[in-house]
């Protein structure tokens, strides 16, 4: 029998849909808006009732819930992620993680079997970047606030630090969030954001490593010109340079140089039917669980680009970010989750992880470990993401489980 | 010696750049707008004093100036282009046909030589299409009055049928604004809007057919996801779809199975970075003399269209248009343009529009000859649009040389 309340979980997971709801039944939730905050609070509320947890936010305003264990000298055990949205994204990125990890600690509670480490649960604030850049909550918590530009402004105009302020944080006092000490293990619980468990019918994600990424913007010069008057031969089209980027971009990919590389944005300049394009934008965006393999497979698009700018008669200019790191999840964790995840007869399949999360942070602090359960139809950042309540249930099963273990290590 | 005064004919030009000059140095002078009506006027005016022209405005507002010969019964020679403009073009589109005209009727009348036939020059209304449809003023002439529309709105919001008002035309009389009886022969001396002559060193261009058009709209649907966590062969990605129909749009053309094809607008969405493009949209725009030529390599792109949708895992929507017909030039009035620019020492060169003109229209009322100068660079419809001055000179003498040779037929 399981010592979670299935029925709950799948309650509250709808409660906190109800926060920030957009007319397309997707949701709004942007960090730090008032729907954040409510999320927030119930998380608090729901934590200290039925886990038996203190909170407290700290100066990121991200949420901590503490949690005392029976041997209070060891390192704590922390579970995790974000209430945040992107804007008319879904109801489960973030939010479930959050929402298992309280169902977890009060199936701990009501066990009457309470672990020996000390248990933490964060609701990281700031993990979308649709106010700011991302990851604000993490990067405090890891002692990187210096990453953290509290001048940045949203859409909308406002500071980050405005939006600290009301959420409650102290922008001024963003270094004294990092944690001193090192943690036991860090678990988030996630939905893949991806296609794979949902199209092999796998229930349980064990994340192998979360992706670094690095962007690139491409500007493509060629000459404008008329689309009835200018023969083929004597063209310089800026939309055919950029196709064969696009192209190039793909390839690399399905070539095996890194796993996954994409065009998503492409610009076309003057942008008439009858005028030969002049001038393109477009972006790229490569990642790999492995930094010098992304640098190379980048590399290699841009000796590509530079045949494809001389082929076409085009000049072709490429501007690289320094991009982010990938994070490597630790092995004896995944093996746990594994095991956790086997004793509940459910299969699991280890895979990486292309989205970002809060986890890579974690790392800096100690063993991390992640959980990944199937997104119907590989959909996310939208309001059609789902999840099967069955395998809602599960990977919270699979939390609790790995828990246990790493509490018994 | 020359009959004309190349002098006055670059002034003039000179002087026409002036209305509707922009802060960049280009020209927008929309049809019917007020420096359009000015540009109208000073025609007017010089027809009327230096050529001996009787000049009235039709319900189109085409200005037409008629010039008597010695043989009335004859049905008349006529020269015209169009003096409106598109938004920041250039300074010669159009208005070079119409103050050579002028200063090739001012010759004639200098010389004491006066035509046989009558002689006619029209400021046609309208070509360019920026306020509404193009070709206002020669589908009225030509008595196809109804493909105006004039309860169409520009993008000011301001209908054609109270443009023509203001200009001094009829809107409600349009279908009396048909010419009824054929004319002789049609010259129209225009800059070629191409970089064909420029890049041969070649002055004279004899117009061989004006191309016909047909565009299409491409949808593309593949599936909107997350570029971290789709891998490669789990995605229908639209980006990909559309390089490789732009590739397959170059490739028709460039194979020969049409003159030229082109695509000069492309649109992604969601349009983000980090998401694999689940929607584009793209023109194709192709080209060609010959219409059977051109609907053959529009099927021949549908078909590549069709395979692409099929290996990219997409849905593609191709809607097309009907296009508008190709226009041959007359045979003999080719020869005669040759044989005039060869009388003054010009090599010319046989080459098609892949623009349209006035003249394709005026194909409906009798023979047709274009005569085509370089454009420096190949560049029109901007700023820099520009021939060198000798060889405006030489274009206009061509013209003349040109119509004294269809008269003498």
């Amino acid at each position: 029998m399981s010592e979670l309340d299935p029925g709950r979980l799948l309650d509250r997971l709808d409660t906190m849909a109800e926060l920030g709801r957009t007319a397309s039944g997707g949701l709004t939730r942007t960090a730090y808006s008032p729907a954040d905050i409510t999320a927030r609070n119930l998380i608090a509320r729901w934590s200290t009732l039925e886990a038996g947890a203190t909170v407290r936010l700290d100066a990121a305003a991200n949420l901590i819930a503490e949690i005392p264990g029976t041997r209070p000298e060891l390192a704590p055990l922390v579970m995790g992620s974000h209430l945040d949205s992107v804007a008319d994204g879904g109801a489960l990125d973030g939010t479930y993680g959050v929402v298992a990890a309280v169902e977890v600690a009060a199936a701990l509670q009501r066990s009457g079997r309470p672990l020996r480490h000390p248990l933490r649960i964060v609701a990281f604030a700031n993990e979308e970047g649709v106010v700011a850049k991302p990851f604000t909550g993490s990067l405090a918590i890891t002692g990187r606030s210096e990453l953290i530009d509290v001048g940045e402004t949203g859409p909308d105009g406002i500071t980050l630090s405005a939006r600290l302020t009301a959420a409650g944080g102290d922008p001024a006092g963003l270094a004294g969030a990092g944690w001193a000490e090192p943690v036991a293990a860090y678990f988030e619980l996630h939905i893949e954001q991806g296609p794979v468990l949902d199209a092999g019918g796998i229930p349980i994600g064990v994340v192998t490593a979360i992706s670094g990424r690095r962007r690139a913007q491409v500007v493509i010069e060629g000459r404008s010109n008329h689309a009835g008057t200018t023969p083929m031969d004597l063209r310089s089209d800026a939309a055919v340079a950029a196709a064969h980027i696009v192209l190039a971009t793909e390839a690399v990919a399905r070539e095996g140089h890194t796993e996954v590389a994409t065009v998503g944005t492409l610009r076309l300049r003057p942008g008439n039917a009858n005028v030969i394009a002049g001038h393109a934008v477009l972006s790229v965006d490569i990642r790999s669980v492995d930094d010098a393999r992304r640098d190379r497979a980048l590399d290699e698009l841009g000796r590509r680009i530079d045949a494809i700018a001389a082929a076409t008669g085009t000049t072709i200019t490429v501007t690289a970010d320094e991009g982010s790191g990938a994070a490597r999840c630790d092995g004896e964790l995944m093996n746990l989750i594994a095991d956790a995840a086997a004793g509940l007869g459910a299969t699991s399949v280890e895979l990486p992880s292309g989205a970002g999360h809060d986890a890579q942070h974690m790392t800096a602090l100690g063993p991390v470990g992640m959980i990944f359960v199937p997104s119907v139809g590989g959909i996310s950042h939208n309001p059609s993401e789902t999840t099967a309540p069955a395998d809602l249930v599960q990977g919270a099963e699979v939390l609790l489980a790995a828990l246990r273990r790493a509490d018994d290590r």
